[in-house]
């Protein structure tokens, strides 16, 4: 199990994209809008990991409620396994509430699945696993 | 620069040793305390990266106060440079803040600096280098 990517809630990714372009002295691979998430999103590759800045597209969005709560700022660790499912059942039988019951398709190639916070010492924790098309 | 670690902050080590053991299917590489940060520490290693859990020793500590103030979860990125003094000095000059402005030691045999969190989107970022032992 590695760490995929680190995900930053922020306010404006444009100003975000500025700060981190400056920090990482480069700038984002890609750009990507996951409508079902209701966010944009832009990725750094760090090494083997990624950081991943998203940015509210809607009210209704998970991480508008964050940043309104929060503010900017760390949002959730998702961590690579090779088969989300298997991760879910065994994750479940040890106790850990997910936040899906069925892995849902999220931004770069990958199906995922959250963990309730509570149960990871108040870590939003994103399983992920890419998707290998045919 | 790759991430070299990510710190969460929880209150108990213990409890929290006995959820990511079982969240990683491993156990912590190590324990190490800090005395000048008044934290005790335990490390995984997930890939490349790491993740530190970190629980205060002393009402003082940094933890302590976050953990009061936030709760339990995700603390600092730690992004592992080459040369701490030249990348402190360019942050700086991109008006970047600086947490300390020196170099401090930190766990796992690092020199660490923090950065301010305003000037990086509401996370803490530490920068940090492996100390080379002569």
């Amino acid at each position: 199990m590695k760490v995929e990517h680190i995900g930053i809630a922020v306010q404006s990714l444009e100003e975000a994209d500025r700060l981190f372009s400056i920090l990482f002295k480069k700038t984002p691979y890609k750009h990507e809008s996951v409508e079902s998430e209701a966010v944009k999103t832009s990725f750094y590759q760090m090494g083997e990991t990624k950081v991943e800045l998203l940015e509210a597209t809607a009210d209704t969005s998970a991480i508008a409620r964050y940043v309104e709560k929060k503010g900017s700022g760390m949002h959730h660790i998702a961590f690579e396994v090779e088969d989300i499912r298997e991760e879910m059942e065994r994750l479940k039988k040890e106790g850990i509430r997910l936040l899906n019951d069925e892995p849902k398709r999220g931004a770069d190639q990958k199906m995922i699945c959250f963990l309730h916070p509570k149960d990871c010492g108040g870590v939003l924790v994103e399983l992920c696993q890419t998707i290998q098309e045919a």
